[in-house]
């Protein structure tokens, strides 16, 4: 099988400035190809660093390589491909040109020698256009590896794996099959849903291996298996995917890989049904994250992120006397807040959330993560309280999960 | 200076399922503690790779690994240990009795033997106590360099690096001091700021380090001093930071590593001034990222994230034959939206975003990636147009940012 490694350049990476994106969507787009990554590496602008990351890496077939590639003075991989590929820095008029008119249609019509030194590559590299950005993608060969640099800004990086890299390793190299199937379920432990499966993970066929990932309620099972012929691989998954409904029917949601809010999307769009929301707590993220899928307008039709309790009152009607008697973190709100902004928008669905988020506001009787999610629909309202945990943010993110899969189970039931 | 490295362990990362968040945490807790991380590896979970990770990593003399700890059996790390340590697993009753009174608080009372497996510890091990999960932390000593085996789970590394790693590491090593700086600025190019600041980088000190982080508009400046006295770094880099005042005094807009959303937020804290805003192609991120801010209800009042044009006429009074006229994308539109917000929500400001995100939706005169923001004050209403680009992602982040810069500049005018 073909290995590959990622090396990411930068030390806004290795002082946890910024958190590195651009290998998961590499590693992904790699593995689709059936090409296994070996490793991820990341290492300073140093170019001593960057020479021994090369080093490293180059038990693998493809290294694939971002960042350090901008106008500004810490950028020196460049200086360390001339040095790893003994070659040097030669101006490239296409390179040139591409900038020029890239600028131009940013309104600069006068290159500064930073711009144009974007146009400098090692003369023996190969030169792979960049459409959306000013420093080009660039590839070399040596001891039958194929090293790859690309800038580190993921809109041009992603541009130029999808349409440059992965065509060229698609001729260059032949591949075994890999298939990937990822099964998502909400609302298990991880060591409850481990000793669920047990034995179903002992009789997997033997080319075929499990994972378990877990995140804020979500926990996928992911198989992957490894072999020379696709479909043969597929088949085997497709039988281990329909015991996994026998055994946990109802904590699956998706069996395609796909999202919370895509598969709510989805059961929306096919039910010709429409949903509002009236968030407190989680202030608007349910929102973003509904509207965060393509063509969501078709069932969305907005919200009313009741922050303070004047707005629950006054827009979204609340009962003022049931807030001041029950607090705004009750089931009597948060059921108010759904009917009410079904009611208001006009909509089939409602869903309302209203919590205490922290790091403040919890008292003894109502602790922070003390979070009420209500689902209002055409026939019935349901409520429900979690407890979560003392993390603002995990807070507001179970929240929004919990809320998502609170409507699914209704939309599937309805 | 003390070295570290970092080793993220999980086929999850290699197969691009999951970002590696993990690292930058370390990283950047490493870093307040004066110690340089050389450089961050994942490998999957395998034994092979995990050791060959650890033989890589062993030129640091801090190693820490996260992942592969669970109890789901892709969770390897432990068996690796051992044989990288040369030792064996044996049962540790007080990791066990940890393991019980964490999930008898969460309501299981007899354990199961995925659970029991858990308090198998390598013999010469140190056991690091886990309060959040049942994964324990271990630390192993070989060639003066220390090994630090954490669960990949977030909040349970966070505790564990806060709260048990980072004392040892003070108690073991005396460290060098390192201190950073970040200067946050919107609204420039990379390029452009480069050639701006030209001057300005050849004369920093010599152990003043620049970098350029550029990220949908934002790029933050980021100066690293090293030497043995930490407050001389401070004053040098105070000197430096004054003198880009000089230069781009209206692009900065913090000095401290805060966010946009973070000076909002004092902005209005301080000035005791309250918000709303109005959303329709950024469907609730403006409000979910304001309300990211801990503390956020006291300036905060809501949002009506009016994704319909139905919500924009019923609920935010937009003249209905405005949009007719000149279409949900307007400055007309946009400005009602932001004013209408205010007077409903009734609070000094009142922000609004329409425009298209994409992929679909566009026209010739408005193509995808047009997006028109709004800023209602007490004064004036502030309307403008941008051109972004054709990913939705990326358009829909773009617009949140501009918004709150636009906030921020007329918070700081007013």
């Amino acid at each position: 099988m073909i290995t590959a490694s990622i090396l990411t350049i930068g030390d806004e990476l290795l002082i946890g400035q910024v958190i590195d994106t651009n290998s998961a969507f590499i590693a992904e787009n790699l593995n689709l190809q059936g090409v296994s990554v070996k490793r991820i590496l990341s290492v300073s602008d140093s170019i001593e660093e960057i020479i021994s990351g090369l080093n490293i890496c180059s038990d693998s077939q493809i290294i694939i390589s971002t960042g350090g590639l901008g106008p500004t003075r810490d950028d020196i991989t460049k200086d360390a491909m001339c040095k790893y590929f003994n070659t040097k820095l030669v101006r490239n008029n296409e390179v040139l040109k591409n900038i020029e008119n890239l600028l131009n249609n940013r309104g600069i019509q006068n290159l500064n020698e930073n711009n144009r030194k974007q146009s400098d590559v090692p003369e023996s590299a190969t030169v792979l256009e960049n459409n959306n950005g000013t420093a080009p993608g660039l590839l070399f060969e040596k001891n039958d590896s194929v090293f790859v640099f690309l800038p580190g800004v993921p809109n041009e990086m992603k541009a130029l794996v999808t349409k440059k890299v992965i065509p060229i390793i698609n001729v260059k190299f032949r591949n075994q099959a890999v298939v990937h199937r990822t099964i998502h379920t909400f609302g298990s432990f991880e060591a409850i849903l481990a000793e669920t499966l047990d034995d179903w993970v002992t009789n997997l066929p033997e080319n075929i291996k499990p994972a378990f990932l877990p995140s804020a309620g979500l926990i996928r099972i992911r198989l992957t298996g490894i072999g020379s012929d696709k479909a043969e691989l597929e088949h085997l998954i497709d039988v281990e995917v329909e015991k996994l409904f026998d055994i946990i029917p109802d904590i699956i949601f998706s069996t395609k890989g796909e999202n919370l809010e895509e598969v709510v999307g989805k059961l929306l769009l096919e039910k010709k049904l429409t949903l509002a929301t009236a968030e407190s707590c989680t202030g608007g993220s349910i929102a973003s994250i509904i509207t965060s899928i393509p063509g969501s307008s078709s069932y969305y039709k907005g919200s009313i992120v009741a922050y303070s309790n004047d707005v629950k009152t006054n827009l979204l009607k609340v009962n003022s006397n049931d807030i001041e008697n029950h607090g705004a973190v009750s089931e009597i709100v948060v059921k108010q807040m759904a009917e009410n902004v079904k009611t208001l928008l006009n909509t089939d669905y409602g869903v309302a959330s209203s919590g205490i988020a922290g790091p403040d506001g919890g008292t003894a009787n109502k602790p922070v993560g003390t979070i009420w999610i209500a689902v209002a629909g055409p026939k019935q309202t349901v409520c429900k309280q979690y407890s979560f945990g003392k993390q603002r943010e995990f807070n507001i993110r179970r929240s929004v999960l919990t809320a998502l899969n609170l409507l699914r189970e209704m939309l599937v039931n309805n």
